[in-house]
């Protein structure tokens, strides 16, 4: 990290921030300019140590050279990371498919829908067995009835399956029935439930909060790895802006950048990026065309009468379409 | 809420949604334009019956009309509420000034600056005992024990307490030993956490989240209403903008949109709100003025050596500063 | 438009509210429920009714149903509008590719890349004369001798130029030497520029601001239609948002949207919605899958020589291998 | 500025980083770490400058150090600027209150307005004559006739006035009628208006953008007076996010910031700053207890029959409230 000290600063002060680097293990480099001094200070820095140095006497602002993250960084391993999800890979050159509705309601419903978007061609299935809704008064999922409804559903079809964990009192429980546990962008830093699933021995898709900035959303996967899991997922599900037409704004821009800066594979949800299903396949095809791993798609049979997030639903028959466009696109980019 | 049809809608397609929203109890006034068709719809909706109407063949958009919320609305009770701290009234026209560290680092400390805000003319005392951290190679709290600390502290000095709370798996435990339990902004829309507080007796402080809307946050508090406990405190503390100058952009507008859509009580934290201790006096001052029931403020004997938040917080001789112009205007505007 | 009447409204407000209506040349739909009338008003709202209504006793809020802009709608005109640029034309179902510096440096330099790109496979040339910088420090172009140099290189190469006009003053200049006037983001809402654009007789590429919605956009490219100029295209080029690691976020829903709720053509710039070269190619990729006209992009033969703008630059051979990657894919998305 | 070199840099990529400084008339300090060379740059650095050096080979990323505004800065003029608009000083330690209609709607009407608020304690007279409107189906102002009739306004009442300049092309004839020139929010990095206001023998409003960061307002002040005009009042009327119960998020903090920065006075908006009236005392109070110079308030006499942002218009009444408590509270944070 850099040191800037303020304009005036007495010699003492830059004196004193020299000692304490050097207290904390830093090298120094001191630039004395003909107005202001700069202190270079080489070592381990952490957010506490920033904030310490920038209340010294005469420090104007402490800015951060490199990166926080370690373990999840392409730095620290070169080579990509492949995450098995039961037996499909993702991260491995191969485009992923996850689809399903928002919500798990019913059992035959969710088969019927299972099976659908099993032949039109997804690799993963999806559904909410407990549901973040921002109104208590709202549908909030089957809850342990969903999960055994999913996992009956995975067993039938043999596609994987995936559902959000939102608390940590019942991880094990939803570990028994998913074979990918998805943490949602409202608990993107819920940092218990984060360190807990760092000891779950279950791949973990990691969407990215609402208002994360792309440093803080990799700092949440450095969790789960510094706590024992390196199976992580993440996932760009769009960011609050104050543009209000679409529910989100889709930041595609993630995709190239969490390839550059880490070694995790990274698939994208267009539903939720959206909110909109008529955007749902550009998007959809756009995000290929930058290089993600994969999709996450919701699909219901009857969007107009789903319990949660029906706009932003394909049918089976709008998926069947966009699985056409989609592994056309894939092969053409991988050729 | 009003269903906006497509402007080419059939016929048939408005007489299915007329159906429809009688099927689910609503009245219906339907309004029939040379391009547009346009039905009100006058019952109980949620996001579900919106969404479900959102998708409707000939739907072209579904606006709301009236707030989400109900029980934590002024239309619903006129009375402002007054929450109980232990002895201190919260909303009942005087102002209340929450202060300590950000993070509870140790017994002797954690004991001197307590007495340092309560003689400085503090009514309240905090500090965190877990602390959420972005980086997990931060400091994290001396979790139980910093508990212990903070419950001697408020016998000590006679100050109530207040700390954070992030796991439903130890409410009990903070319960026993805090006055007010605290959901910090990462954790407003932790449903799980927030329906668990609404069973417990004790007053919540409930902090806006970062990227939270103020329907949104209200929201949160309805959650924790509908599920037992009224003792609800709204706090400001900043929003995610595009601004960094300041950590966040402190929005003091909601002071006065708090007091006139609910009828909860509404206190500022200016040392989160802006992050810079330099602004947190003209802050928690303009605060004040907007007609907040209150204010919360970090102090540390030695900012530079903070383990958590350094940077925005005041040296108690600065805090004793804040605390006579706080007073002086608060008596003014009562006055 | 909706009008929503407050909770406990007197009879005597809704009816007042209801004859202004009239008057206004309004039709009217009153539903009276238990808690609240609202009343449903048909006609040509603009802003300054639905302010003037929103300030009448008793009323709640007013809610606009249908969008603001007219003659840049879809609904208005159902059939695709081709702008015509020179011999080109945007929106025929062909990608178009223009590329070039972000500003004209010297006659020399800007010939040798208008070759470069042009052989790379560009279809139509960049280079600002008139640069707006956010420092007064910062190089300001070339101003008249870049227009000279940018018609000459357009002649010699036969590439249409386009480049940016900022002051109402020299519109005339600009269209002497320019077959396309870009309105940067900066200006999208500068009005007086706007209403003289609609007077001119060549294409306008408009830019969306940086904070600007969709709706405040497409009423942008209202204002030149309804000037007289239908000759517009809109460019996506990244909208401001709390992310700060790209310079901005492109958003590339828009790219279906404008399609949706327009009849122009949009192109996409991803070299200033992304401000990094790494990240030019994949975002040109996901704009072209998104199903774009075009593409706009940043070719220095030394970006690290650039005067501005050298960080979002591709080399030629970068940019060459881009339009190989994106001709292929165009082709395959057409097929 | 600061130049980190990416982590295996060859030695020669850092060697030649070293020449270009010392060509541009840097003085160099190189920190050469394990894993890392780090050089600090100091000497002028400007955008075009951090932008050259960001795409040399083996850079990481180039980190500004000191802020790019010099004239506005406190550290270059370290007393207060006191800004003299006809008789009256705005940053002297008194507070001004700027008064009036959003637009001039007519001779009578508007000479009514001005006696009331003059009669309430108004000190200077706002009122526009060319609106910015979203839609170009708005009323637009009245113009030349609106100049008119606020210079004759003045006159009667002895108030200073003031009004917006959007077009470079009439900056004489504004001059002519106005005492001070207010550049709005849209036209805050409308370059070309900036300079041509610096030539200006009138002392201008600068509104902050909408978007704008704090940084990039200061720049636009830099424009105006390194033209040669140092007569610059900021205004802050509010920043555009996420949230939309306000028309604009009110950005208090600006208030101690641009004190801090610069010698400049700054003034508050709370009328556009909010958008509904109701929130327009308290935000007022809160900028004065901020300690802010002034502030502006949109006053009519019949806020529903405003051609313009009714909304957000005080009654004269309303205002003569609001002038009451905004003088006493400006007392005693004096006394």
């Amino acid at each position: 990290m850099i040191i800037v000290m303020e304009r005036n600063a007495a010699q003492e002060d830059s004196r004193m921030v020299g000692e304490k680097l050097q207290e904390k293990g830093f090298q120094l480099h001191v630039s004395r300019g003909v107005e202001r001094t700069i202190i270079g200070a080489i070592g381990e820095r952490t957010e506490a140590i920033m904030e310490m140095f920038e209340t010294l006497p005469g420090v104007e602002k402490v800015v951060p050279i490199v990166q926080p993250f370690k373990l999840a960084s392409r730095e620290f391993k070169e080579e990509t990371t492949v995450v098995k999800v039961k037996d499909t890979l993702v991260g491995d050159g191969n485009l992923q498919v996850i689809a399903g509705p928002c919500a798990i309601e019913g059992r035959d419903k969710f088969l019927e829908v299972a099976w659908a978007v099993k032949e039109a061609g997804a690799t993963m299935l999806r559904g909410g067995a407990f549901k973040p809704r921002t109104s208590p008064y709202s549908f909030q999922g089957l809850e342990k009835e969903g999960l055994e409804i999913l996992s009956e559903a995975g067993r039938e079809t043999g596609l994987p399956v995936v559902t959000e964990i939102m608390d940590p009192r019942i991880i094990d429980l939803v570990a028994e029935h998913a074979d990918l546990l998805q943490v949602g962008a409202r608990n993107m830093q819920n940092f218990f439930l984060l360190r807990e699933l760092g000891k779950v021995n279950k791949p973990i898709l990691l969407k990215r909060g609402p208002s994360a900035t792309i440093e803080e959303w990799i700092m949440a996967a450095e969790y789960i790895i510094s706590s024992g899991n390196e199976q992580v997922i993440m996932c760009e599900r769009g960011i609050r802006t104050f543009e209000n037409y679409t529910r989100n704004t889709l930041d595609l821009s993630t995709v190239p950048i969490i390839k550059q800066l880490t070694h995790l594979p990274i698939i994208v949800d267009p539903s939720h990026g959206t909110g909109k299903w008529k955007l749902v396949e550009p998007m959809a095809m756009a995000a290929v065309a930058a290089g993600c791993d994969g999709v996450m798609v919701e699909v219901h049979q009857n969007p107009s009468e789903a319990l949660s997030d029906g706009p932003q639903s394909l049918t089976p028959d709008n998926f069947r379409t966009l699985m056409g466009k989609v592994k056309k696109l894939s092969g053409v980019l991988k050729g």
